[in-house]
């Protein structure tokens, strides 16, 4: 070793041990502050008091960028860390508190409940302590045992069955039981439930996977049918779980479900059809990728790492979807006479006038993404 | 306040007080960590040792992952926070480091200079102390003055205009200087500049906007042209900055490009453009929405954000590219017949043909965009 990089090697050492030794305090804070947490929510449980104080969050938030100025560090890194800490805190907080029931005697009734979905509401209704039964297909000679006394019954099947599965289901609910359903469209199964059962119905549709592994500020969607005093403790005991509650119509949600779900899966699953088509070299492509690209392109991907037959579901669910698609493809094709004339005139007056439809969203997109792509680049 | 809530916030206080305390600590040693940070900053600029060292990095994170476990800490909270906490502290280092000089006495002229990609590498060479000149569109007349002596010469002007420059810039040239531009095509302005100018020539294509800030972990797309041993040290340079170089001939960063920028920005043009036809109501179908769908639909914004005569340049830059994407929307109407018949078991078969496709591809991107996504939820 050259005499040189000796010295550097004996003078940067002494600095890395001091760097260790810092970076072991701050674990160990970290340790003692999860304690600190722990009590709290202790204190909180016995004390029936919600988990997530937002106001305490930012207050926090504050002081910190505030302190961190004071000190020479950047507020929007001690920030950024923060941000983080909190919701490790957050999530442990609710995963802790998920235990309460807000109605524990009650018996619930999840009807499909060896697909993803039941089996994710079951495994939450038996940790906060509710007598939790499940109906499956090979179930329904015992299914008039197995609703008898039930307070709520969950239908959680596929789009396409869940019609014929009400209809099976209703005659055995006694007229005090919630029906609900977990389907991503509300419109026919709200109708449905209405006709074939007189109690108390509800519409549920929860916006995200079964591999979420919480509820934790996860949104869902509820559209009240009959008796909604009645239904009250159940969205109150997601709520409880961590969720966000969105309330609706069957006809608003499934027509932005529409936009949400079915056009914009149906535009991601065009776009790898067409990568595929061409035979892209995916992997040299992302060796020349900006971070926006990766990010657009994992977009993709991700959609292909799931089950083509959930998405066929979805896509398919009813006309008013397939038409919207068709009129898509068709809108598509608007643009085939400005690309054969190289219109770049015609382009940026289209670009612009979106672009002001969009209006703020676009500068709140912006950040957000920028925000994201820094993550992806500090990561991957 | 009753005498529960009473007692709860007489237990709660000092628990809080302690977590405030806690996070000032915490606070203190990352400022602690910043300095001695620093110090090595100090020592590798003195001993010219790069800032970066990734083994240093992996090392560091394995053993805090280690010692989370052993404290009843997540280890994977605790290498999110490290990773948030080692970008900035790479970052600040980057900063530092850029005043460095590969070949401080080189003088470079930034032809275009006023715009904003120009401005951002002028900006950098001036802080490693470079000689920097520019040559804007109302400095011709000084043309020769201004390229007298200059050891390398960057176009840095909209796509359409960069054949015509580097025609006008060529014969001030010296036959020593390097010659090369910063458009996103590569295979024109190559040709142009190898058939203008005798000297060294090197295409670059940095992957990233004007914006970013730093050039920390940025891809350079770098095409060699002509005596590529003396423009190594210009490459040297930016690699000393932080960027991340990958070479390529002008005709594979051409078709890359087609996919990577026109196909992807027309893809989310087109999406936008029919959001607004439909007179979405973005806030609230927001409101309903998944992390992923906010994610996907902030990619759409984030375009409106910006400049449309950019993307026009980009989209329109050259005739395959208007060919590429009238491909895609006749690719799009080949779904036609599926959706007017219906036809499932259609979308599931292309589906999982596509599936195959993307392969071992789209479970990284399902593990990258769940990581981006809790980020999201824990951020907004």
């Amino acid at each position: 070793m050259e005499s040189s990089k000796l010295e550097f090697e004996k003078a940067i050492q002494p600095l890395r041990t001091r760097i260790d030794q810092i970076d072991s305090q701050i674990l160990n804070l970290l340790a003692q502050r999860q304690e600190q947490v722990e009590k709290v929510v202790n204190l909180k449980k016995k004390h029936h008091m919600p988990v997530y104080h937002p106001a305490r969050e930012e207050d926090l938030i504050s002081k910190l960028r505030a302190q961190a100025e004071k000190t020479g560090l950047d507020p929007d890194f001690m920030e950024d860390l923060y941000r983080v800490i909190l919701r490790q805190s957050r999530v442990r907080q609710t995963n802790q508190m998920a235990h309460k029931g807000v109605r524990p005697d009650a018996k619930v009734l999840i009807v499909g409940g060896s697909g993803q979905m039941g089996a994710f509401f079951a495994r939450l209704f038996i940790k906060s302590g509710y007598d939790v039964r499940q109906l499956n297909s090979r179930d329904w000679e015992r299914a008039a045992e197995l609703c008898k006394g039930i307070d709520v019954a969950i239908v959680s099947v596929p789009i396409d069955r869940t019609p014929e599965i009400i209809d099976k289901l209703a005659p055995f609910l006694e007229p005090h039981t919630i029906l609900t359903d977990l389907t991503s469209i509300k419109a026919l199964p709200m109708e449905k439930m209405l006709q074939a059962h007189k109690g108390p119905v509800v519409g549920l549709h929860p916006i995200f996977g079964p591999t979420s592994g919480s509820m934790d500020r996860q949104i869902i969607v509820v559209t009240p049918g009959r008796e909604p005093e009645t239904c009250q403790w159940l969205i109150d005991q997601f709520t409880l779980w961590g969720a966000v509650i969105v309330e609706s119509t069957p006809e608003e949600h499934d027509s932005i479900m529409e936009l949400v779900q079915a056009l914009r899966h149906f535009a991601t699953f065009s776009f790898g059809q067409f990568l595929h088509k061409r035979g892209t070299d995916l992997e040299r492509s992302l060796e020349f990728s900006s971070p926006i690209y990766r990010l657009e392109l994992g977009m993709v991907g991700r959609l292909f790492a799931q089950d083509g037959s959930l998405y066929s579901e979805i896509i398919f669910a009813t006309k008013e979807r397939l038409e919207l698609l068709k009129e898509y493809i068709r809108s598509m094709s608007d643009h085939l006479e400005m690309l054969e004339n190289a219109d770049k005139q015609m382009f940026i007056e289209k670009f612009n006038k979106v672009a002001e439809w969009f209006g703020p969203f676009s500068e709140q997109a912006m950040r957000e993404s920028t925000f994201l792509i820094n993550k992806l680049t500090e990561r991957f």
